[in-house]
């Protein structure tokens, strides 16, 4: 059996009970450690689970997929997931490789940033398409996201935005000659990426958004010190909101009167907020 | 401290190991038990927690709210939500009162159905904005849901909708004779919301969908015995899923081939979902 394991959003007990005992019976587990990262090290993971992890990288889950599922049609096997196993990124690959080798498989849910973003106060149902942000390039800054933000926009739905993550990415020069060296880790923040948003705004001049549409900056959700910030995109882009991982939500501007009142206490200054709330939200859908 | 715990989707095991250290350690320990339900009864979480548990209905949480918060700026009250605390249903109401009366809050967070419906294979970024459906009465078929459903299917978008339930209701002529004898509960099918669809369809006749579209029903999801059923509007008004809790989506145009590889294993009829798939699905975007 293939067990597809959501580890949550912050440390090593947002396991569930049930994820738990799948990873202490498992045969081997797998921490799947390119598309997300938990507030705490794999050694951490290892202490509290009493086993060693295998980390794997996304060169061993999309082509070594068969080295994961050896043996998993009469051993358990875990595959650790940060989050949701079907939230922000799918495993369905793995899932369907599972399915042609005649193995079955099980998902343990946890919470995902799709549906933790909740902690924001904004209401789910509000919320249109989620988009991803990557990191701009002087050369390369795409902006398919910006024709999905519009969609939502004209529907007065918030914007989820997932934030690029670079993990074990190689430079152009040592992929040319082959040097398994890797970068250190980048994170985008909520500040790059309302700068980017910006940046986008200026070279397509739709009015998507602007300097002064509002959004909320989450970091470290679920964690102790998860922070929350609500401003427009202008202060957004100076903000600092400490070490990973940051996502942001464009507000919609259907956003209502009680969504209001739970985000203005976390506002970058209630001044401007109250100004930019008057001018474009609250509208009734 | 007030702190809002998930408890996920299924079992008593799904809490995190976070979320049962403090229900272990809290004062008191409320279940919010008007939204939503697990697969197990309230004495099966008792047991595993160790401790009672005091239901909390719709008229505790809306209006007895201080019941609940009675000295939580000096002891640990624990508030359990099926689910994610603030997933489908937000609970920010209670926080705002909390920050009002100068309590703490806290949320752990958990799986909700609004990640969860990850486990049919669709991907949670091709989804718009969520619906509910109510149980609809000889006199009264709300149709607003019908509006949100169709900026979704413009625009190549699946639709989660989440189906009424109907806990500690009182007849009209219970509550009229101010007797508080409650009704059975109802949880509404994936069979009776595709029928329901189908019923607004008509009556609404601008082609949102109609018995050709292509749904997914998925019922107890994250639990042992979760179940998928994929299959045209048509054939799910006439599936038997089992027991509660169901959810249904629409699938939007926009559904890729992975998608569609995923979702095929659990179609009713192959045959009719090939037949569908082809006269209406896998647009690129």
């Amino acid at each position: 059996m293939l067990y597809l394991v959501g580890l949550g959003l912050a440390d090593e007990t947002d396991i569930t009970v049930k994820g738990l005992e799948v990873v202490k019976r498992a045969e081997r587990v797998y921490l799947e450690a390119y598309t997300s990262i938990l507030l705490v090290s794999k050694e951490k993971l290892e202490a509290f689970y009493g086993r060693p992890v295998i980390e794997a990288d996304r060169e061993l889950v999309e082509t070594g997929s068969d080295e994961i599922l050896a043996g998993a049609d009469k051993a358990n096997i875990a595959f650790l997931v940060v989050g949701d196993p079907f939230g922000a990124t799918t495993h369905t690959d793995l899932v369907l490789r599972a399915r042609e080798m005649g193995i079955e498989s099980k998902v343990i849910p946890n919470a995902s940033i799709m549906s933790g973003i909740g902690c924001t106060g904004l209401q789910l149902y509000n919320f249109g398409q989620t988009v991803s942000m990557v990191f701009f390039t002087e050369n390369w800054k795409p902006s398919s996201y910006y024709d999905r933000v519009k969609e939502n926009v004209q529907l007065g739905l918030h914007t989820l935005v997932l934030l690029d993550i670079k993990v074990k990415e190689q430079s152009y020069e040592n992929m040319a000659r082959g040097r398994r060296i890797f970068e250190p880790p980048r994170y985008m923040t909520v500040a790059q990426c309302a700068s980017q948003m910006l940046e986008t705004e200026e070279e397509r001049k739709e009015g998507v958004f602007g300097p002064d549409s509002l959004a909320v900056g989450a970091a470290r959700v679920g964690g102790p010190d998860q922070k929350l910030v609500v401003g427009t995109l202008k202060e957004l882009s100076e903000v600092d909101m400490g070490p990973p991982l940051h996502s942001l939500v464009l507000l919609g501007r259907k956003a209502h009167d009680l969504e209001r009142d739970y985000i203005r206490e976390f506002a970058v200054d209630k001044a401007t907020f109250d100004a930019s709330w008057k001018k474009g939200y609250g509208a009734t859908s």
